[in-house]
């Protein structure tokens, strides 16, 4: 196969310590099957570039990144030096700009969030059936809410008016939905496979062995919310072995707490779809080992990016504190999305996640630091 | 004192059994302390109403409603009759435009959703501390993303185009977070009274009794992101005494489950208020005993609205199933509310209040209909 070529962003904070972990993975995993993959590292810190250049990227950032075939991206986000209070607290707009920019400039239009509760990660909820959480929460990435388009009237007076306009296209409504769909087959079909099967109930009566849960809030914003529903149901019909079903964006917070374990796939707005990330992620065991997709599944000359859901955590920045957990969860993630072109990167994503979720099951509850969690995870992979 | 006069609009579903309940307690109320208190029923169902007139309240339903001090709202939402498709499925963008009309109409500018895990209530939590959760929910509830401006282009087609504009004013920016800090320091005033402290720490690393968090999407929802946060910094500066905090939606969604003991009044956008009062409720033992305050704390003139969070729940609806323990919450905060005028009301919201959280405690999981709950209430209060 032609080499794969991934582009590293360290970013900020822990970033560049989870990243040394993720490389030193992917290193064993070279080595030990001979993968044909390189990588490259960009170190482009927040702080440093935008106080050269007012921007936190090289201004041809995303053309350098475009050359690869996928961007593995640490964390971002550096409030500055605290003792410097000039520089102190640059702003989350700038230091998290590479983020949107990346989603936007390579049109990585689905934002995909596993959620599954493994053993040894921490549970919040009371129900032992929280054990059984397995969902994929898919969220609109590259328009609604996030548009930024808006502005400030009479700024900054007792008069202002603050606009945000949230812009919806059918387009990008009708791809996010079928990919949904298609996710909801392929995992059925997964799950099949594995003689794990699950139940789901069809409007009408029947049963299926996968379900999309559609996300709006369409009784009080309609607009976007009924051209959600419409493009739900008509894309539904093509799908007849996936259960659907449509909740109300405040009843799915609330649902995901009582029973996540009822959900299958979920798709959700960009805005909508953030915070059902984050809920997610928190049920299935926190930040910690929580990773994220931001794929462009449709055009091959465009990398996919992919990032724990954890931010930079300038406080325990440099310590070797930080858990490299969902930082390699993410790199496994990568590496089966690059399998699409060469197989033998699939099989070593799922040897990485594999070995990773044997760390966590093994060690829940135990104080390590970012390299002595690295290392165990490496010697598995070369046992 | 005046009398005080209530609306009271069962609505659709489990709706007018649990204001029977309300009914039953108030009238006790009323006959111990002598009460100058009386009510007036508007039986609205939204289908009835919709089918003569398109619309699910009478045309002159607000000039009706305006004549009240407050009102008792049961539930809404009503798909009609499941036997007939052609009256089956009222969308709730009908049945549910009462809350809204009214909202509006009134100008209820607080919604307010206090959570507290009680004695009795359900804990999803698996953490202990979770019994010492005690929030205030505060809610944006008269413009943001509820404007309903927007509309489809090319409606129907594959090049369709939906916007839904979110407008923000300074205004009631300014006096949303302003009633955030006061209920903070008031509710430092009571805890000390009665004798319980909290801490929370100011940026600068003096300690308060009483914490504001701001919830927003500064990063990426900018507009009036800004304009929340330089409003939430200024206005802050008037309560010295109140200690403030800064969350993004996302997180703060996920620290509602790491750790919502932690937070104290939290404000939020309409939508994010939407969405963080229901993670609260159900936080703080669900549907079943969340009550839901529509204020308008400014015009004597304008009724408050008053609704237990949970909806119509027509598939147990006439059975005497539904339990009306969060709508005898709501009765309660409703009297306290009506308390400003006429003390005596608030007397005898306290009391139900405590009624209420006494029968919660002691049948804990048990199986008891709508009007057994209600008379072992009243039994309480008669006692
Ligand atoms: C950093 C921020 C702009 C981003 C988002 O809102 O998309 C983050 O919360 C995420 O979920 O990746
Ligand atoms: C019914 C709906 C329009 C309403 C809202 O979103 O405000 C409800 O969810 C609520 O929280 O009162």
């Amino acid at each position: 196969a032609e080499t794969t070529r991934i582009a590293i962003t360290p970013g900020d904070g822990i970033g560049p310590e989870v990243v040394g972990e993720a490389v030193r993975c992917l290193e064993t995993l070279r080595a030990k099957h001979g993968l044909a993959m390189e990588w490259t590292r960009f170190p482009w810190p927040s702080h440093a570039w935008h106080e050269e250049h007012g921007d936190s990227m090289p201004e041809d950032a995303l053309k350098q990144l475009q050359a690869y075939d996928a961007i593995l991206l640490g964390a971002l986000g550096d409030p500055g030096p605290m003792d410097d209070p000039d520089r102190y607290l640059l702003p989350d707009s700038i230091s998290l700009a590479p983020l949107l920019d990346m989603r936007k400039g390579f049109d990585q239009w689905v934002c995909e969030r596993p959620a599954r509760l493994l053993p040894g990660a921490r549970q919040y909820l009371a129900d032992e059936r929280a054990k059984d959480i397995d969902m994929l929460v898919i969220r609109e990435n590259s328009e609604g809410e996030y548009v930024s388009q808006g502005g400030r009237l009479r700024k900054g007076t007792a008069d202002e008016v603050a606009t945000q306009m949230e812009v919806f296209t059918r387009k990008a409504t009708d791809r996010i939905i079928r990919y949904g769909f298609e996710q909801a087959r392929i995992r059925a079909g997964e799950r099949v496979k594995e003689g794990r099967t699950r139940s789901f109930r069809t409007l009408d009566g029947r049963t299926c062995e996968s379900q999309v849960c559609l996300v709006t809030k369409r009784n009080a914003l309609r607009y976007w919310g009924d051209m959600y529903t419409e493009a739900f149901e008509e894309i539904g019909k093509e799908f007849p072995d996936v259960a659907t079903h449509h909740e109300l964006v405040d009843a799915a917070c609330m649902k995901f707490v009582q029973s996540p374990w009822a959900f299958d796939v979920v798709v959700a707005s960009n805005l909508q779809g953030d915070i059902l990330t984050d809920l997610a992620a928190v049920l299935s065991g926190g930040m910690g080992v929580a990773p994220s997709c931001n794929l462009n599944p449709t055009d091959p000359t465009m990398p996919s990016m992919f990032e724990p859901t954890h931010g930079s955590a300038p406080d325990i920045a440099g310590q070797g504190l930080a858990d490299p957990t969902a930082m390699l969860f993410t790199t496994a993630r990568m590496l089966e999305w690059l399998g699409r072109k060469d197989p033998t990167l699939a099989a070593a994503g799922k040897e990485l996640f594999e070995a990773v979720a044997a760390d966590l099951a093994e060690n829940a509850g135990s104080q390590r630091g970012t390299r002595e969690i690295g290392a165990a995870i490496c010697k598995r992979l070369t046992a």
